[in-house]
């Protein structure tokens, strides 16, 4: 099968209906916190509040969201005012004194826990980015700028973080240069930033340098920093769903530099090595880790299905059609596209399950926890009505 | 239904064979390392090595499965080889020059992770306090002493850890006073201690003063410090198993006091409210976590099984039948019984499957990983078939 003209504006009437009438109402604007600015997110499926505390990940993507609809889709003043409180959450009650940020506060802003990873800055920098260019607050400019040039400094290892692990096998991962690419890519989407298109290049080396193995075809979660494959259960432990959101990373980058033939080979090779070893024949959805040796994953809960793999999944194969035309991506998209509203979505409340068995029925049906919140569901119906409108002018 | 008396000799026969003729056998000797000492316990479910990285924890607890086999089963002198291999490895490895112990280590001994906790300090003490009996050697018995002087210190805030979260939301686990409940009474049993008697009651009235409510019939795995409940996903949640543990390791103490009955009320009382709640009466088998107020637990694989949960209760219920006669608990006994020699054993390659689905499928095959090893299947072969020994003489 392949995907007619008429299928692709169904689609991008889909995910525009599906973004604005289901996923964004079960969020906003109910979730506003006006006494403490920022949002309470932590909700059943029914939209009821199961915790009043906040995951600063999340209140960070949160902000992103709601500023990036006000600057892509409608100057709405509800969007911006949400935006408003999510960016002064962050900067208020967010940050420890010695300049790196939380991942877990109280409703009040008072810290739970701090991780050793930079990702509540990555975050900040798309939610402030975006917030920037929504309200012209040069101030917010100033602070995303200045908090990516931490995240820099943190992915080159010049600023430090206290380490999880001993240095006795020493170890890089696919997340931090993905991470990276996709805040620049949205620092240069929003207010624009010099440093950002050398950077992009330079991650997207590091993936096909040393995590992109075609031997073997696979794309590996972590090596040995010069690439080699650490042969212990962590280091065979696959994430298909994770390697796919960097496919699309570099396959959106291949769109920016004029369809790009090296990176959309790259994206493709990269999606098509993760979907043959993170697809489930059976059931279908993705299932989220895997084996390099197809050895027994060690975390126990490797077979279910969690919401964002499939989005991730629903994205790449989007994009790789529009990109290259290759009807094997219309298939895989329409596979998981309706595998995951089958399944994923809640028709009765709105927004997504996270959180399903391997066989589709579901485990976990709240909707908001420390780790689940408006973020790859939204940011995925927003990207494929965008790409979609695009593709189709 | 009820136990005959040759139901239990069934069953002490079964829990017997299980150990020394299945178990045991999958584990040792091929797990002694010769080389490094200690044991190389990642293995398939078919017994190949899956890698061969060491946990501390079970290390510890192999070498005091192995000294225990052989101070109460029989003196044979593999047991007592292995021991001392386990026994080298966690001295020789295991501490790092702070005095901390490591959580993983390489083969050889080198640190990969040390964690925030002091787990792996009191499975060192239950090693050494067995070792020394076994081998008679003093400087064990000295340093299990030394090493629990070390645990009392951290149980009461004397000696402090690196903190994981910050003081906002202060609150206390019931894990600690558990495991040192069971460290304890290990220590009395094999070399004796004179600080075990009076200290194992502080912990218990611990447990049943701040932890063990009645008027909602449950069993806190985490409260605030005075004792009140802490309405945060994180506080609500409950591991049955982990409260039927410590269920046991009172009713266990019931027993070395002459069958105490407020000791025997409370074990059972904390039995009661956490089958209640952690028992799957649509397809048997212990759940892992459940909510307080039954909303949905933030952990995703909250309803799988897994297998030491089983092993707990299989150790409460017949503990309880034998010391009550209660036939409510040879019920439970052979509802938990059945249901996990069914779902768990591996009839081909002997020893059990870990992590299975709710509905029983396995999920993972491993017999060994960071987590699991030699410990709570053996460990409930060998405490059921010596409670029935003792039960029918």
């Amino acid at each position: 099968m392949t995907y007619s003209k008429q299928d692709l504006l169904g689609l991008k009437d889909f995910y525009n209906n599906q973004l604005l009438s289901d996923t964004i109402p079960f969020w906003f604007p109910r979730s506003y916190d006006k006494e403490y600015s920022g949002f309470l997110l932590m909700r059943d499926r029914d939209g009821s509040l199961l915790d009043d505390d906040k995951a600063v990940w999340i209140q960070g993507r949160a902000t992103w969201l709601l500023a990036t609809l006000y600057n892509t889709v409608e100057k709405k003043p509800e969007w911006l005012e949400g935006a408003k409180l999510g960016y002064e959450f962050l900067n208020k009650y967010c940050f420890d004194t010695d300049g790196q940020m939380f991942f877990h506060v109280t409703r009040d802003g008072k810290p739970i826990r701090k991780r050793r990873y930079f990702f509540s800055e990555t975050f900040y920098v798309i939610a402030a980015a975006a917030y920037a260019k929504a309200s012209s607050d040069e101030e917010a400019a100033i602070n995303a700028r200045k908090i990516f040039g931490d995240c820099i400094a943190y992915s080159r290892g010049e600023k430090k973080l206290n380490p999880k692990f001993f240095n006795t096998r020493p170890s890089k991962g696919i997340g931090v240069p993905m991470i990276m690419i996709n805040t620049a890519q949205q620092l240069r989407e929003t207010i624009g930033d010099g440093r950002c298109d050398e950077l992009i290049m330079t991650w997207i080396n590091e993936i096909e340098n040393y995590f992109v193995k075609d031997d073997i075809k696979c794309v590996m979660e972590e090596v040995v920093p010069d690439g080699s494959i650490i042969d212990h259960i962590d280091g065979r432990t696959l994430t298909p769903g994770h390697a796919i959101e960097g496919a699309w990373f570099i396959l959106h980058e291949a769109k920016c530099r004029n369809n790009d033939k090296h990176l959309i080979d790259l994206g493709c090779r990269m999606l098509d090595y993760m979907w043959e070893r993170g697809w489930d024949k059976e059931y279908g959805g993705m299932l989220y880790f895997r084996d390099v040796y197809n050895k027994p994953v060690q975390e126990y809960w490797q077979d279910m299905k969690f919401w964002w793999p499939q989005n991730e999944t629903i994205i790449a194969t989007l994009l790789a059609y529009t990109l290259t035309g290759n009807e094997k991506y219309a298939q895989w998209h329409k596979l998981v596209h309706d595998y995951s509203y089958k399944h994923f979505h809640d028709k009765i409340n709105g927004e997504w399950f996270g959180y399903l068995h391997r066989d589709g029925s579901i485990a976990q049906a709240a909707k908001g926890n420390l780790f689940k919140g408006p973020f790859h569901l939204p940011r995925q119906e927003w990207y494929c009505m965008q790409l979609l409108y695009d593709f189709l002018k």
